[in-house]
């Protein structure tokens, strides 16, 4: 299934070739950076985003300094602007922080095999993700009803997907019947890239305001709960786009499991918990302009938080590659740690 | 302050002249229905919404009704078309049938004197929900911070509002500070009509997406949410803009008070419970297109459920212009009905 589907990153002859992520749902086209000021400027305007694909663009971001110059230090200071491109997917920082050490050891050829083998073990890890996740989508007669919000999708990542992960591989074991799709504003990752997704994976879906989660999980319309994560922290608390907080008190509220999906590389250890996590605010137009249009009155001011926090103690389950982990997540968490 | 915001609903020599809130925020345009066609069009487009002037726009449709025809037999049925241009808001079909029984009474004077009457006591009652509101705002040091959904201020009522004129009392007391504008996809009211008017009324607000209500609570940033009202049953449930009871639920959580302001007209004696509220489901391209432009893959479904119920359970207090019922609403609700 993967297959029919464009990859969302890969090296293309000394350029980082991104699905445009700006132009989905309308049409499907391709952004060649070739330098990496290109590259963070894509980074900053979402052309790439998802935590675990933005660890594969820095990698790659480091690879195209590499192939650019000779030079250490502008290699050096190319890794610390992309690292810094974006604050809250602990995966950039990551990415770019792994092809930096291949490319002391071994030039640009090895900072391009890091990048090379961090999206190779991304699309495995989402593969294993999915696999795992079998355990957690209630069983539901017919399959189960699962909301997910933005998209932790094949666009997500290095290709598969994350939340999506898990939805795709319940669709394809019979187990997940129907999802209801957030369309997630501001930025309407749902309803451009999940619905764009979905639709391809002809998995059945339904779009809806994100407002509406509460009457649907309140007419019994919603069994689980499932989002992609930008940093989790050691204690289990999650980062991920704005309004997974709310999803999870509005599951918690009517006792729907709430899970969330990402690969190892999400989970930051070195961050003892959410509070220590900074959240990206972004250009208040992404809420007063809608696909170039202004909705609120000229001179009128919004605030635009990117992400929010959700405590652990809201959180179900965190379904990595290395396995599921459950309540108490501060104990269960780390014990999947690779030795 | 209502005097130099334009009035939302009057009649003018023959037709009822609505400001037309699709125009908003970027044009102050009026509309005028000289049929009650076409006035039942501006009701489902939404050119006039909110419950308490879609009661002031029933009874002026039965005048324009009757005005338009001696019989009647056709007055009858103009009412009857008017009171099921939409089914949520029970203003609507109180409006039509009051007026309808003041041309039974004394012709088409009566319908309009009936219709007049109406749109002055709405503005009255909103005053009165105001002054009331004062009581159910926090005391915080420089004033409270209000969270509020969708519109019910001046434009969704003949004058002042309802969650908005409880702000604006406030708000000339010193006693709210600043207002959080949820921006109410898919129609964006909030970002289009409630900044409007806040902006007109310099009363210091920010827009943010539905979805960031969550974080601004966990943030300490909401001290008090405040909503209107389609319908209020008579045990204390309440319909209203879609993502107000997922609100409720957040401001459970967050031990937030959540409180409701509408006129008496909005209370529905006759229905028992919330189960008991017809909620209209509007067309999905309201979700899959905004301004005009599709946002989300051609041929994709959207379910779009234009308002949800908010059990009497999560509602601290509910505003009217008889007073200010508090838990148990079930006993303190039907306690302020006219005697």
């Amino acid at each position: 299934m993967v297959d029919h589907l464009p990859s969302p990153i890969e090296w293309r002859r000394g350029c980082v070739r991104l699905l445009d992520q700006r132009a989905l749902p309308h049409s499907v086209r391709f952004v060649d950076c070739r330098t990496v000021e290109e590259l963070c400027d894509a980074i900053t305007t979402l052309a790439v985003r998802g935590a675990p694909a933005l660890g594969a663009a820095g990698a790659y971001g480091v690879a195209l300094a590499a192939h650019g110059s000779s030079s250490s230090s502008s290699v050096h200071a190319a890794a610390a602007r992309l690292a810094s491109a974006r604050p809250t997917a602990v995966n950039l920082a990551w990415g770019v922080a792994r092809s930096l050490a291949a490319y002391e050891q071994s030039g640009a050829a090895g900072a391009l095999g890091a990048a090379d083998e961090i999206a190779a073990d991304d699309v495995a890890a989402n593969e294993a993700i999915g696999r795992n996740g079998l355990s957690v989508i209630p069983d539901v007669d017919g399959g189960a009803q699962v909301l997910t919000h933005c998209n932790a999708g094949h666009l997500a990542t290095a290709g598969y997907g994350t939340a999506i992960g898990v939805i795709r591989a319940g669709h394809d074991a019979g187990r997940v019947a129907h999802v209801w799709v957030d369309e997630t504003r501001p930025v309407l990752q749902g309803a451009r890239l999940t619905a764009w997704e979905l639709h391809a994976l002809s998995i059945p879906s339904t779009l809806v305001v994100d407002s509406a989660a509460g009457s649907l999980m309140a007419a019994g319309e919603v069994d689980l709960v499932v989002v992609g994560a930008d940093r989790i922290a050691a204690n289990g608390d999650v980062a991920n786009k704005i309004g997974t907080y709310g999803l999870a008190v509005l599951a918690k509220h009517h006792d729907i499991p709430f899970v969330v999906a990402a690969p190892w590389s999400t989970v930051d250890l070195a961050t003892p918990d959410g509070r220590s996590i900074a959240v990206e605010t972004r250009d208040p137009d992404e809420v007063t302009e809608v696909a170039g249009q202004r909705i609120a009155p000229v001179g009128f001011r919004a605030h635009n938080p990117a992400f929010d926090v959700t405590p652990a103690a809201l959180i179900s389950a965190i379904v990595t590659e290395r396995g599921v982990a459950r309540r108490p997540l501060v104990r269960s968490l780390p014990a999947l740690r690779p030795r």
